[in-house]
């Protein structure tokens, strides 16, 4: 058992608070990683508002991240002391049902415990002043030294600067892997992404990366729009500004439709609006967003029966371990940036700032370094 | 100028009234045809009942025939008198941007003038008692002669016997084509139908030749559960006697749900259920069915995000000029039975039987042949 320093929602609704907490070393199948730095998204603060009917509390939020492996468990083989790792709140155990498909990246293997904040053994690693804290996504990046699952880490190029790619761990991996993995975009692609937050400029990303031709932003916060063009944007649009619906703007402005179109928001009307921008015949729409609790989405289904296709995402069809070191390669050649999305920086002390400046709409992302 | 025998429907809610039309030469791009036989379908009882928005009258209506190509406009080129062929209300003109996009079968040439009854000159060849009757789906084959455009014609086997082959015209391609084109089933998969008339029998064919394991085949009314178990379904279910929902009970019964589903009703709460009951990570659900004008589909986003795939199909996703002569080409090798669909064969002169006998649900699909 080691002491950590950890960001503890000891409730719903309420900051952070900044604890020593205690965490037990890794039984078999685990691993204890030393978090470097975290990023800090909108399903973190969606848990802490309250908001979200599966959260667990007190607990130890936080879910992209960047470590390095400090201790094993029995039988632990893909991961070592040294090793640099990101960690997986969708794992990827390679054996069952959903893994052997070939067709989803949604390892369930753990997925009953890790929903219930624990260790696949049922049981939880944090305590603070000798009462249980639980995990939260099977990650809590949140805390100094976590303790993970040997199948919810993904090995890394330890060259690759972990206050960066701990990004790729969540929210840049799910926008860029909706465009290249779940919708396939190929070359001279028309494609329109809703709502430019960390995921929908990732999505701008991977649409570069996939060539598409013609890369339509849309947001109703104008500020958003230097960054989009600068990613690689090439119009930029406001809803706001028309009297008549986006659907019915981006089918004029592209003859018809886009090709694909991405929902990075989580709001039911703009899903609607999403799947109704695109082309008809073949015309594709990935949700990325995540609604509220029972809202539903809607259309005629003669949208469908014309061709369009309505399908959905998460974290980008990416199966973490065989397939995100690749994107920590493709970064560290250059290809993509991840400098622009880091907004600010901060030690963990000041981990609350993170979540105003999210709330305001000031940041893309923030991220936390436990040494700064 | 010709005259032709012709079920002809005078105004919305009436039978049709048998009377002796004139059929106008074809012009140019266009083909004279005379029809053998033609199905009676859904389609033409939902237009002629009114409550198509989009119904025209008078006109002939009618859209799965098969005949004789028997006099050719100016610059036809594709297909000479004596040709055999299916009448396409979904044309293929080879050069539009749907047509080239290799996408999707909605050919949209000449949607604009189709959807209005007229030919693609925006006049009609069909006149009765000296006033002009509109055409249908671009094809009117309750008329003995009738006139399309030559994009609208599949040239076929002349061997075939076209009082079965007309079936391919419409339901049975229908079907067949969206587990073959559309959901491109795998070996081994297992599938779920709903609705069990012409077009769901036509999906349980079309699941036995993608070599489906398991083919479940749902409906309220059990008289049609041998003839889905003569072609092939392993589990006939009628979901009135189970507490649960449907897709519960198809969720159970598939250790997560099924790899694909059909509507074949236009109801749609069944579009929903066909929806939920796919397994999570990779199931899709394919509507084929027509609801009714102003109804809409809705279900949870977090079903999509979590891996299913919303999608629909029309003419089964079948470029009628390019493939459905290859469908023809299997039915004569006898992939496919054609003969169990055909419950009732009549003259024209007693088509309002055909009519009755649907809505009674007492045929699967009567043929008319105009030579009986």
């Amino acid at each position: 058992m080691i002491e950590s320093r950890a960001a503890v929602a000891l409730k719903a609704g309420a900051p952070l608070s900044i604890e020593t907490i205690k965490v037990d070393g890794p039984k078999a199948g685990e691993v204890l990683v030393k978090i470097v730095a975290t990023g800090v998204c909108h399903t973190d603060a969606f848990t802490l508002s309250g908001e979200d009917p599966e959260g667990i509390f007190p607990s130890v939020l936080g879910h992209e991240g960047g470590g390095i492996v400090m201790e094993v468990g029995e039988g632990v083989t893909s991961v070592a002391p040294g090793d640099h790792v990101i960690p997986l709140y969708t794992p990827e155990c390679g054996e069952c049902k959903f893994c052997k498909s070939g067709k989803t990246n949604l390892c369930q293997a753990i997925r009953a415990t890790q929903g219930q904040g624990l260790m696949p053994d049922g049981t939880t690693r944090f305590s603070l002043d000798g009462k249980p804290l639980y995990h939260y996504m099977g990650t809590s990046t949140f805390s100094e030294y976590t303790v993970l699952p040997e199948i919810a880490l993904a090995k890394i190029n330890k060259e690759a600067p972990l206050e960066k790619v701990c990004l790729l761990g969540c929210g840049v991996t799910t926008g860029m892997g909706a465009v290249m993995n779940t919708a396939k975009v190929e070359p001279g692609s028309s494609i329109a992404v809703f709502g430019l937050g960390g995921i929908g400029l990732s999505v701008i990303i991977g649409a570069v990366l996939a060539k598409a031709e013609r890369i339509i932003a849309i947001d109703v916060n104008e500020s958003k729009f230097d960054m989009a063009r600068k990613l690689g944007a090439t119009d930029c649009i406001n809803p706001k500004k028309f009297d008549k619906s986006i659907q019915e703007v981006i089918v004029d402005l592209t003859d018809g439709g886009v090709d694909y179109s991405f929902e990075c928001i989580g709001n039911v009307n703009v899903m609607r609006s999403a799947l109704e921008c695109c082309h008809k015949g073949w015309g594709e729409s990935i949700i990325i967003g995540v609604a509220g609790a029972g809202q539903e989405i809607s259309t005629r289904p003669f949208q469908l029966v014309t061709g369009r296709v309505w399908r959905g995402t998460a974290f980008g069809g990416v199966k973490g371990r065989s397939q995100l070191p690749d994107y920590v390669e493709r970064y560290m050649r250059g290809e993509f940036p991840l400098d622009d999305f880091i907004t600010h920086t901060m030690p963990l002390e000041k981990i609350n700032e993170a979540f105003d400046l999210m709330h305001e709409g000031k940041s893309i992302r923030s991220v936390v370094m436990f040494d700064k």
